[in-house]
Formats: C-alpha cells, structure tokens, sequence
C-alpha cells in the first residue's frame, strides 16, 4: 500500500477563479489541459483557459459514476495524446472530481489535476481529502486510489445559483463535522438560516468545516485509523444511497414513478439519525443533539424512501461497506461485524465500534418512526 | 499527484519461500488472505498459506492484461467479501504481479499486497519499482497506478524451471541496468554462460542488478526525472512489443501461422540495440559495446519479426508511449516529440533526449538488417 507524507495541500477559498487558477497554469506549464465537466458548468472556465484546452463534457449525475464513464474519459485523454506532463481540471460536483480524479490517477499512471467544485458537498467534502473512486457493482466508490489534487479552488459564488436540495445535500456533510468537532460548531450550524442561504454568514461555516475535514485527514490520510471519524453517518448512509442507486438503475424510461432521493447528504443526514441513535445506546451520547438533528431532518430532508421492509436489504448493503472489517470478537464462528463510528459526545468520536444487528435494526426502526 | 516517500521495501531474496512469508502474515495479520497467480503455479504456496485463503486462478498471458480481468479480480474479491484489511498475495511473471498490484491498489482505494515474482523478468523488473498497470487500447501499460507493495519475496529456485525463452527475457533487463550502472557489471553479465544458467553464478548478478533499479526509482519514484533512465531501451522495444500484441490480438484460434514474439524482455533488448545506436550517433557512446549486445542478439534472442515495412506503424506506436511529451523546441509547430533516454556511456545515461523521426528510422534500419 502506498503511504504517502500528508503536505497538506489546504484547499483555496476565493472569489476570484482567474486570479486562483492562473498562477497554476504558470506555475505547473503543463503540456495540455484538459477540462472534465458536465454541460451545464462548461463555459464558466471559458475566459480563463488557454483556448487549446481539450473539454470533455461529463454524463451528469451518480448513475454515470462507473467504470464504462472511465473508459471515456481515458479514451478522450488518449484520443488527444494526453501525455504523463498534462493537467486535468474538474470542475463539477462531487461526481465530477471524484471520478475525473480517479481517471487521472490512473491514466499512464497519473497525471497532474486540479478540482473546482461546484457544489456545497464537493466543497466540503468529495474534492478535499483526496479520495476518488468510483461506484462498482451498484456499491458507492468501491473502486478508487488515494490521489492529491495539485489544488482544490473553492468558489462560493457558484453557490448562489445552486438549487435548495443541492445546499441541503452539503449541508448534511457540515453538520456531520460540526458532529465531530465541537458544540460552538454544532450550534453555530443550528443558527444558520437554510431558508435564506446567506452566502456571507456561510463563509466562515465553510472555513471551519473544511479545517475539521483537513484536520482528520491530515492525522490519517489513508484511512486506517482516526479518519473513520469521517465516516459517522456513513454506514447507514451508504446503505440507504446504494439501495437508492439500485432502484434507480432498476427504473425504465418509461417509469414514472418517484424514484427514491439519493443526493449523498440526505443519505448521510439520515444516516447520522440512526447512528446518533446507536450512539445513545452504545456510548451514552445525549439526546439533545439527537433530538436537533430529527427535528432538522423533519423540517428540511424529509424522511427516506425506506421502511421496515427494506431494513435486510440495507444491512446486506451494510456487509459490503469497505469500512467494516472481519472480526470474531463477538462468536466462535468467523463473522463479518458491523463497523460504526458512534459518538460519546459532539467533538468525540469513537471509531470502530461493533455494533450486533439487532441494534442496527432498532436505530432504523427509530429512524423510519419519525 | 501522489508524492509518497520513498520508504524503499527491499525486496527478500530468500531460499526459503516460508520462512520470508510466515512472519510477513503474522505482522500484518490480515483479516483475509487471497492468491491470485496462474494454473501452474497454484500450488506451490498451498503448504504455506492459511486453509482460508481464497484463490482465484488468473488467466496468463499478457493478452490477458486488461481492464476486464482486473475486473474479475474485482468481483472475486467482492464475492469473496475481501475488506480493506484484507491481504492480495500476487504470485506469478510480470502479468500477474502488474495487474494483480492494479487491482489490489484500486480495489476499495487500496488494500495491502504482496508480490512474489516467478520469473527472472518479475523479478529484477515488475515486481519492484512499485509500478502497477494494465494495457489499454493495445497500448502497454497505460492504465495502472503506483503503488508500493508491502513486501517482494524473491525465492531463486522458482528459475530452475523457467523456460530458457523466459530466463533470457528476464536477462535482458539485467543487460540494460548494467549499462546503466558500470563496466564492470556489464562484463560480469557478458561472462555469465547463458547455455548453463547456474543458478549459484546467477545470484550476485541478481542482487547487484536490482539494486541499480532501487538506486533509479529510490531517487525518482514517480517517474518524474532520472527513473527515465530506467527506460533505456523501452521507447522502441514498448512499440514492437505493441505491434506484437495488435498482431496477437487478430489472430483468430485457427489461425496457425507463427505469431511475433512478444517476450517483453526480447522486445527491450532489440529496443536497446536500436537505442544505443542512437547513442552511438547522438552522444558519442563507444561502438563496442553496441557490437557486444547486437552479437549477443543474435545468439541468443534472434531477430525481431518486424522489417522497413512495418517502420511507420513503429513510429506511430512511439508516438502513443506515455514517456513521450510535447515539445516546440524544434519548429514553430507545436509536434509531439520522440522522447528517449540514451547512453553517453555505461554508467552515464541522458534523459529526455529529443531524436527527429529520421534518425529512429536509421536506428531501426540498422536492427533489421543484423
């Protein structure tokens, strides 16, 4: 396995893309650039890149977040002799960068790329940490590296235009490192207007949420111990989004029935109910902070297209989630455990905590009830 | 991009596949072992690894080097519920240890492997150096990551069954780190009995040999600078070896007309031939050694199944290999230039030489008519 020295690359906040995103250029002199992105976001780059800038239009939407995407871009990226001293942009959401990342990571064994992130959950979370991937098998990002953007340029003024169900889905991810990091973040969070959407009184949230991001990163890039923090919420919420992704590719054109939401942040808000949840149980973390959240969760995510019936499905989903690991601590026979990461308190989570079935089954059944 | 430090894993050259293995399990103490290596090689490990082991049985060959058996490597470690502390033991030549490294270091953002190379070639050349990759398009290794496994098990009595095709593939590319490194070196390999393949005799060389590979990719792991110097020979040899591998793949089963030698090591060693009279007309290098190597050549390795004809299609490969970039610097026209690491003389390699298409040409003319 590669372990690689975290120099952290901070992400830059600015308000000026040209500004950010020119020195780059002049600093990296890449043989081409090519620019990943999906329709709607393709001309926001257009005065600022050199003109022989190669643009490939992405297939918009998790659905396309596969090997076969891959493919195209890899063969985009040799169609236009890409070589080894080539620089790839990503610009878009969190699909955008986590799969523009993973192509570039592996073409000729990686290339040098950028992330913009357009969206609030890209911002704060798909395009810092380093991790790309794709979905395999109907199951979230079980195909990726670890890879290091040369930098990551967040824009809030992208924002401004972003629809409301965008915001919410970033906003899940906020809450959950507010979760991880302190009550001031926590109420700071509680305070902030989502019906209104101030882009000024969000800025210094951003700020914050990313330095706790950068902070789990920074001690654990590659994951094998204190950044599982960073997945509370993600177990269960996993779960609920591949259920989601599977029904969605179940569906035929003609099919007009509602599909179940997936934006990745409701799944994680409703995840991180079922894990507060688990977290009262297992490590007497308070009710308040629980109670705020359902209440949150009510008011702004509605609840998840699941029920009763689906709670075996979303365990099996639960089974296959690259976070939980072998363990026969619990039995004599070998068995797959259930690997969360609960809270004690906000700002104190504890990682890989067992938690048996049954309980599982009970923080959903609380979740669905509400 | 990645940057990892460059923590070197020295490879384990032992006479006893055991006694390097056991202790390297009980360190990592991975939740789950699997063996990916061909048929015939299967049971070797079969007293050493742990009943639960799973293996999966890799089709061999380099045509099978591709995307869609790095996938059936990935629904067997789905299928067989691999986590991320699970343990890949890659077992075979150069295909497996490249691909299976692929497909472990992709797989789930990265789980541990191990490599333990069969042949003489995987041995000094693919095993170490933490290069994994797959062809793509017919395009040798354009798809693959860097990735460090945890540890490389050289055991040498696995080559005291190797075909004498597969000791002399492997042979040239210890020919080619002598040239890299010292006279002396280069001598002590010109004396080795190529007819006898003393193992005893064999071992120094050995040692000595992939030491001048730890020296290149210790100083440059990612292939940024001087590692190129380890592609002396490659240029050329990637483009016949790619011309092999389009022949080989419009074959059909019935065809049976002889097929191209596509041994990558045959390949680099008429690449070096072709590439040191480069040397010889760019750089001054002496002509005896060039004489050594084409006689060598033709005692042992023969001529490669190419000719004038196919010149042209050599080039339009060479265009394609990911070591190339774009230059200006020779007209006004943005061109892609030929990149090539030659000699000055042994022990003395440039990078990043630029040669104009004619005199690739001449140097080719040159191999084909030996």
């Amino acid at each position: 396995m590669i372990v690689f020295p975290y120099s952290l690359v901070e992400p830059v906040i600015t308000d000026n893309l040209s500004s950010a995103l020119l020195p780059l250029l002049a600093r990296y002199a890449p043989s081409q650039t090519v620019l990943l992105t999906p329709l709607s976001e393709y001309e926001l780059l257009s005065d600022i890149l050199p003109d022989t800038t190669s643009i490939f239009i992405l297939p918009d939407g998790e659905n396309y977040k596969r090997l076969d995407t891959v493919q195209l871009i890899w063969d985009f990226l040799l169609d236009h002799h890409i070589t080894r001293d080539g620089l790839v942009i990503n610009m878009g959401g969190g699909v955008t960068t986590d799969m523009g990342g993973f192509a570039a990571a592996t073409y000729m064994r990686g290339v040098d790329f950028i992330n913009i992130p357009t969206t609030l959950l890209a911002m704060v979370d798909a395009s810092v940490g380093d991790k790309t991937g794709i979905d395999y098998r109907g199951l979230k990002n079980t195909i990726g590296v670890f890879a290091k953007p040369i930098e990551t340029i967040i824009y809030p003024p992208f924002l401004a235009t972003l629809p409301a169900e965008e915001w919410l889905s970033g906003f899940a991810e906020m809450l959950k490192h507010a979760l991880l990091s302190s009550e001031p973040d926590w109420q700071a969070l509680l305070a902030y207007d989502l019906d209104g959407r101030s882009l000024s009184d969000l800025s210094p949230l951003l700020a914050r949420s990313l330095a706790v991001k950068q902070h789990f990163t920074n001690i654990d890039p590659m994951e094998r111990g204190m950044r599982r923090a960073l997945n509370f919420g993600h177990t269960i919420g996993h779960a609920i989004e591949t259920m989601a992704l599977r029904s969605a590719d179940r569906r035929t054109e003609t099919d007009t029935a509602p599909t179940m939401p997936s934006r990745h942040g409701f799944c994680v808000l409703w995840g991180m109910v079922a894990e507060l949840y688990l977290s009262v149980a297992h490590l007497g973390f308070p009710r308040e902070p629980l109670r705020q959240l359902s209440h949150l969760m009510l008011e702004y995510y509605g609840r998840p297209q699941c029920d009763c019936n689906t709670t075996d499905q979303l365990i099996q989903c639960m089974y296959h989630d690259k976070k939980n690991f072998v363990s026969t601590s619990h039995s004599r026979q070998p068995a797959v455990c259930i690997n969360f990461t609960l809270l004690r308190r906000i700002g104190e989570p504890v990682i890989n905590c067992e938690v048996p079935v049954e309980d599982i089954r009970e923080s959903l059944d609380y979740l669905f009830s509400l």
